[in-house]
């Protein structure tokens, strides 16, 4: 779809088949790793003008403010593309839980290994 | 493709349209983000079976013991999925620079926020 995103931005972006990144989000801080979300070419402009961390829902297929409904804002410090373009890292200030289920991170699932 | 993941864990994991899930790889102790890279089923397994983190490569269309080229190694000290189980977050002690660039993060190429 078509965006603001600095086309020399857009073009160091590669996205997958649905026009997508993986965002790793950081709290600044403390390094914890709250959660991972995905960007458009748009979401992505958007994150980098309002300084306000904004994904693309790929379930309900639209671009979400993160705190918008629950208050839990990301505030971002910083983005960093990898070496290949294809994920983004954000380091933000997190207001509140960061986790739709109450927990600072979502990475709460741990697995054992053997 | 057949896999020998814990069924479990396979059910808790939501895989994008291509069967991967994305891993994050944050460094043990300095809680920095190194990387990012893909997974199936079956590098899942691998990964908790062996402690050595494997990834599918995308481009490569094949699986991907990290180091197993370069030397630089991970040890996997934890795996933990999201709330979601469309993500998953590993810590480990790297050997070497985790990045193909010779950098120790991949994410360097930091974005202007205006």
């Amino acid at each position: 779809m078509p965006s603001s995103l600095d086309p020399a931005i857009a073009a160091r972006l590669k996205r997958d088949p649905a026009g997508l990144v993986p965002a790793v989000v950081q709290e600044h801080g403390t390094g914890e790793v709250l959660m991972l979300a995905w960007m458009d070419n748009e979401a992505l402009h958007r994150t980098l003008t309002t300084g306000r961390a904004t994904y693309w829902s790929r379930s309900r297929r639209e671009y979400w403010v993160k705190g918008e409904t629950s208050g839990h804002h990301q505030h971002v410090r910083s983005v960093a593309l990898d070496c290949d373009g294809d994920a983004v890292l954000l380091t933000v200030d997190q207001t509140g839980p960061a986790c739709h289920t109450g927990t600072h991170s979502c990475f709460t699932d741990e697995l054992e290994i053997r």
